[in-house]
């Protein structure tokens, strides 16, 4: 990527995960030679490297710890090898941070200096760019927009505590809320006689039977964006972002979902707010933690 | 003050808020030649002044409108006269904001870099200092943090809408929920008596009679202290700072207040929050704003 943005050559290579996932360092440090080799660059052609990654990323020591994605339960040592064996300058922050440094940059965000990033997929993760900067708090868990409580009494969330949004916004978040409701749902419908049926059910399938007009995954549908309105009213009430920006495989369902959290947002916001924050859908899909990631190494230029 | 933030002189002046309050501004600037001349100084030894204050502050413009208590219905240009009339640059940011900046340099907050302030008086406000910058928002809103939602159900709020932490966490908040509360509660209690005897309470008498282990007080407390706890949860796990400050006259009840407070902020947040953010008493008092304002003069030094 250019300092101004601008992608000039995108590739990936295969995550290979086995032996605690010590493979997965240097695989990406022996392409990135092989590219190199390939167009005659050296590492004075380039200003730095930037990196999204899952689990606990320490950014000021460059490690990794947590990303059981990766198998990476133990510290990486990640900045530290890469600049060793490549010898550029390496930066590398969480992959929701990354993606909402993306986003803000090139996206839905149009570069404001107060954006929100809200990414709905396995988890319900986040970053927070306020005044210019990304934000990361006294233990870097600044965004973790996921454990916002949005039901007091809610359902217990893999962190110990409950009712996080995590748990009713996630992707088994909504099929959770599915199944709650359908206890005490008695009228017609195909989702719920699915679930009825001990079918498994993702949260693509409520949104396309809401979209269809299902009666139960209209109420799903309602219930989850109640929770995220109040989540992002709140984030709105607490930051005045000029954008908060949704992606996320959830957000997949666009403006189908975005319109209906638009409507308890603005019932959980107060007026100046609910005139000047702009409730958005993502529009750089997994292209967002790529520039995001590449515009860490801006500080190096 | 000077610039590291040590009080050289400290005086109050009347404030006139006769004719559309039209006489404050004037009345500061006299008091401020006054001073220069009785201690034979002028505009060279100032790098600024800095103000505070109620209503909508445009900080940009240096502007106030709406600030009800002092009259201030129609647009203020304080910058502008202050500044022709005195010759010294001049900075103004609202009250809650500067009094957070008073708080994180000289106060609870311990100069760190990201600190959120909360003040529970006739309203609730704050200010939220991230990455060691005072955020303003879109509109200047951020840090509106008594218009945060608590209770979807809950009580009107001035602003319009439903259930914002300011209804039950003010001083009129306290003895709201007290009323709401007295009318399920069946025991003995001295503080109900008094309520159903048509007495006015205040929020001091309410927590006076919880300290005092009267149980409907108590119960009132406790549910003051939920959506404190809930909100300040919630402050910690999207902003993770390393210090929640709580300050204003509620406040007063001190340790009584904060210990109650923590009790739910645990419980409303995820373990690396609850273990890396602290929940703290403002220690200056109404100096935070003086201080905070102050300091708004640096940015000219």
């Amino acid at each position: 990527m250019t300092e101004d943005g601008e992608i000039q050559q995108k590739w990936s290579i295969e995550t290979n995960i086995l032996e605690d996932g010590r493979h997965i360092v240097p695989d990406i440090i022996a392409s990135i030679k092989h590219r190199l080799d390939l167009y005659d660059m050296d590492k004075e052609d380039f200003v730095g490297i930037g990196m999204g990654s899952p689990g606990s990323v320490d950014i000021a020591a460059g490690t990794v710890i947590g990303a059981y994605n990766l198998n990476w339960t133990e510290l990486q040592p990640v900045k530290e090898t890469i600049e060793r064996e490549l010898g550029i300058p390496f930066a590398i922050d969480n992959d929701a941070n990354v993606a909402a440094l993306g986003e803000r940059w090139k996206g839905a965000g149009e570069n404001e200096d107060d954006v929100i990033f809200i990414t709905l997929g396995t988890g319900v993760g986040g970053g927070i760019v306020a005044a210019g900067q990304l934000l990361h708090g006294a233990a870097g868990c600044a965004g973790e927009i996921g454990h916002v409580t949005v039901d007091p009494n809610g359902f217990e969330c893999t962190c110990g505590k409950r009712g996080c949004l995590e748990t009713v916004a996630s992707a088994t978040g909504v099929v959770r809320v599915a199944r709650q409701l359908s206890e005490e749902y008695a009228g017609p419908s195909d989702l719920k006689s699915r679930l009825d049926d001990g079918e498994d059910i993702s949260s693509k399938d409520v949104f396309d039977a809401a979209q269809a007009d299902d009666p139960f995954a209209l109420r799903v549908v309602d219930r989850v964006c109640f929770f995220l309105g109040l989540a992002v009213g709140n984030l709105g009430n607490t930051l005045n972002p000029t954008h908060i920006v949704i992606g996320g495989g959830v957000s997949a369902a666009g403006e189908f979902l975005r319109s209906r959290v638009q409507t308890y947002f603005e019932q959980f916001t107060f007026p100046q707010v609910r005139n000047s924050t702009h409730v958005k859908l993502a529009e750089l899909g997994n292209e967002a933690g790529v520039i995001g990631a590449a515009s860490l190494a801006r500080q190096f230029a």
